[in-house]
């Protein structure tokens, strides 16, 4: 890939959503030695979460990949607002995703796959983290999916 | 603010429980390039799990709050145990705060607000870290509140 | 102990599964400036899981405890993998052991130390991590246990 990831986010005519309010006692990212650690993400809007409700009950399993999706383009744009640029992102290291699952759902891989297609696609393999996929039994303010991500960042001053 | 962490804990006429003891096969604090990982706090009493339950059926949100500052305090008893002294501790990175919720249960970050209140009011900004608030199916020995904690350190030897 | 990791587990008697293929957008580990996360492991046989189902329901304790320590076992191949040998670990940081539990289930601690024992019988003290362990409301594929690691490294190159 020759294009940053800025220039790869255009061209998939993807556009950032405002950074994320915190709703609490927390930093939405948390900058030290090369590292950038971004709070867990729920998909809001105006305030509101959106498609709230147990993933496969009340939330269909396309429409849980696609929050995770944008739980995804949310924290960019927290990094892109912390760190002046999702540019000085060096690599993914670490996401985790928990999907409020009603009893018997299996398939949190696949709502994960959702945060971090879309990572690869814009960051090429460095996009492509380690992760973790657990079923939650309920998510702050009913949310279906949360997202968590460690970032290693190029060194910043 | 001028004060120390410790000196303001004594301001604000907090004492640190004993250290925890682990109730397994792990440390209950791991120290490595001055970062200092704390397993997951449940909060006890001669031994025995406070208040156990499901948040929002057996436990009331205020209660649960309260055990999730507690958890932090005692986390606290635990890095100053491990480096001597909470001034040693140069900042909150990351806090996962699990809250073993009933069916329904939607206030997990308000639970969450009793531990990182609490590191606020200690630390400063310092004491706001990332973080991630869940809602789990059950904790070990039927605690109603788990919370994780990473810290940056001084450098130690 | 004067042996290393690689001899500790020949001689007991222990053989390193297959490392294991991801399921989905991820890498098995990454490997950033003397840290390796591992993604959680489940444990498969031939792509399918083993004993699937809710611990306490549908497994007893002691499978889990097992599957715990095979998820441990499947960690360090992958590491085997990533890092030519599990004697590049210098030390286990932090492991998160999620148990997809039934209703009531308070055990997980009980299963997690089927993951941290292994690691300190083949690691010594460098083996023991800090460690969470919480009950979920499932996990991928119907697995009762998902353990996730984070180790830091000898420098590498």
């Amino acid at each position: 890939m020759t294009s940053t990831p800025s220039e790869r986010l255009r061209e998939l005519g993807l556009v950032l959503p405002p950074p994320p309010r915190p709703a609490g006692t927390y930093s939405p990212v948390v900058l030290d030695e090369e590292r950038a650690w971004v709070s867990g993400q729920i998909v809001t809007e105006a305030g509101s979460v959106v498609h709230p409700g147990l993933v496969d009950r009340d939330v269909p399993i396309e429409v849980a990949r696609d929050l995770a999706r944008r739980a995804a383009l949310q924290a960019l744009s927290a990094l892109a607002a912390e760190l002046g640029s999702i540019d000085h992102v060096r690599r993914f290291l670490r996401v985790t995703v928990y999907v409020a699952s009603s009893p018997g759902f299996a398939r949190q891989h696949e709502v994960a796959n959702g945060a971090t297609d879309l990572l690869v696609q814009v960051f090429g393999e460095a996009g492509r983290p380690a992760r973790a996929a657990v079923g939650v039994a309920g998510l702050p303010l009913n949310a279906p999916v949360e997202v968590e991500f460690l970032v290693g960042t190029v060194p910043l001053r």
